[in-house]
């Protein structure tokens, strides 16, 4: 049984509550379907924002100038900022959680780090869920925060209403994000360091790209490249009014139900593939040892022997009387 | 009923039959359990090699060099490159298969570009089984080259028997790759464009950053830098040498056994969920739509319905009589 005053507390605002109910959702405890449908309900209006692109480009300045937006407007944000999980970066890079201390002590803010845990299915599930308890506890506006620009962190950030993909002038950035696929999942653009003597041409560079995308699929929709200064927020506001007339051009075209749509679809897939992950290298570790030994000497395929413990969980799951 | 002679062929080496084979298990044809079953004895003993690291820093030209030098030693050589689905790609950005192309007509050189169909579990899952088919068909050695340093691509790049880490001076590279936590991921590093002014630069920032990981974590192979130069074939002798080295060393010390064994393990797990995630999708396209438009409504919540549809498939997967 969850602890109910736990859920009740979370559904009041307590922001500890919060951060424990997201700690439990996080690593799938077991209380995670009762917690999830105790707070379902109170989930759906919160704004939800994903911001991309390569490490360095100063996302989390950018994010931090724009809470501070939000928050002039009395709105309460929650971040969920995804941190790869790499022994190196225990403790020694600290810079972006740095730049967000100005809201560390706002009673307004939430800010949580997930690390990948090695596994991006299992991150991209672990951040949408944070962001519901989030939603649930009364944030406004939900901003999922992604280092890199390869396909895993493109699914964390798509969960979002509206994705910024931020870029710097210079080092080939844009055509990086282009070459990992990024850029058609940005609906806005963000060149920061707008100060930069090359942030005209980057954004150039960005507008013809798209322009030969828009050439070969066009739709009513075409992504505004917004020029910002993450240290003066200079054209932050502008960023945040971007922000707003995509999601308004999302209600008036109707794809703003689909989107919802496909991400809690997105949700209840990926939620019964992480649990069924967890369980095979549970059993893999334990009972099916002998099975992968069996694998190991080329007795018996990886495909087959897949395939037996699929049926073992799926039987084990269909017996199972603790859900449903 | 899988082709028999297609498999035959594939196992005699006939690149039409491989490049065949990799289309039907790649997008998890009916006949993969099967095709896989019938090839997998037939696996095992090729040297297989990740290559990672950003977009531009000259992976396909090192690359191109490496086969080159197995070429020599009459090795056959496969290369699984991962690239990103994007509707720009398509036809637009072929600067990386152009470099590969001095070995499109060699009989001994099979390439296989891989699209991510947006979804990276199913990608590392093609991956491997691609890299299963080419080893039947005999290569001797499988690369895989990925684009990126998200923690996805590392996933593909980390079922190699040794991981290099390709970077670049200056563009602060190294840094990228450390926050996206790709570093710890690499045997070998590799710095490509050493005839850069900033390559010495480069090398010893990538030294001292492994420096402070191994002081936090001894083990007995500290990552070799390679300095390389793509356009010249430069160091590229040496790069591979460093790769046998690496190989040795995992032999000697049994670490070979066990990082194939944890890949083994990966492949059985990665298949049934996404067989899993493949399964639930089609049945929320179809006979589940009503449970979510439940979910739509908030009646009922995402984890509930995912528990529900998760016993679904695995009752009819223990019914179904045509796997195991």
């Amino acid at each position: 049984m969850p602890d109910n005053n736990l859920v009740q507390r979370l559904l009041d605002g307590d922001k500890r509550a919060l951060a424990r109910v997201i700690s439990k959702i996080e690593r799938e405890d077991p209380e995670t379907t009762e917690i999830v449908a105790g707070i379902y309900q109170k989930t759906g209006d919160a704004m939800t924002i994903g911001f991309t692109g390569p490490p360095g480009v100063g996302k989390s300045s950018i994010i931090a100038k724009l809470v501070k937006l939000y928050r002039s407007e009395d709105k309460r944000v929650g971040i969920v900022s995804v941190d790869p999980s790499s022994p190196f970066s225990k403790g020694a890079i600290l810079g972006d959680r740095i730049r967000l201390s100005d809201h560390f002590l706002d009673p307004g803010v939430f800010i949580r780090s997930m690390g990948s845990r090695g596994h991006l299915g299992g991150l991209a599930g672990g951040a949408r869920r944070a962001a519901l308890a989030m939603e649930a506890a009364g944030m406004d506006v939900v901003l999922y925060e992604t280092v890199g620009v390869g396909q895993g962190e493109v699914e964390v950030a798509s969960a979002a209403d509206t994705v910024v993909l931020a870029l710097q002038p210079g080092a080939g950035d844009s055509v990086q994000a282009l070459k990992a696929g990024v850029m058609e999942i940005a609906d806005v653009f963000c060149i920061n360091k707008s100060d930069h003597p090359r942030s005209k041409a980057a954004a150039s560079e960005v507008r013809s790209i798209l322009e030969i995308g828009y050439e070969l699929d066009p739709h009513p929709w075409f992504p505004p490249i917004v020029m910002t200064r993450g240290d003066t927020g200079e054209g932050v506001e502008e960023l945040k009014e971007t922000i707003e007339k995509h999601r308004a051009h999302l209600k008036q075209s109707g794809q703003f139900e689909k989107r919802r749509r496909s991400a809690l679809r997105d949700l209840v897939v990926t939620w019964a593939a992480d649990r069924l992950q967890r369980e095979m290298r549970h059993r893999l570790g334990s009972e099916d040892t002998e099975l992968m030994e069996r694998v190991y000497s080329r007795e018996l395929d990886p495909i087959s022997a897949s395939e037996r413990i699929f049926k073992a969980v799926g039987d084990a799951a269909t017996r199972d009387t603790d859900f449903g």
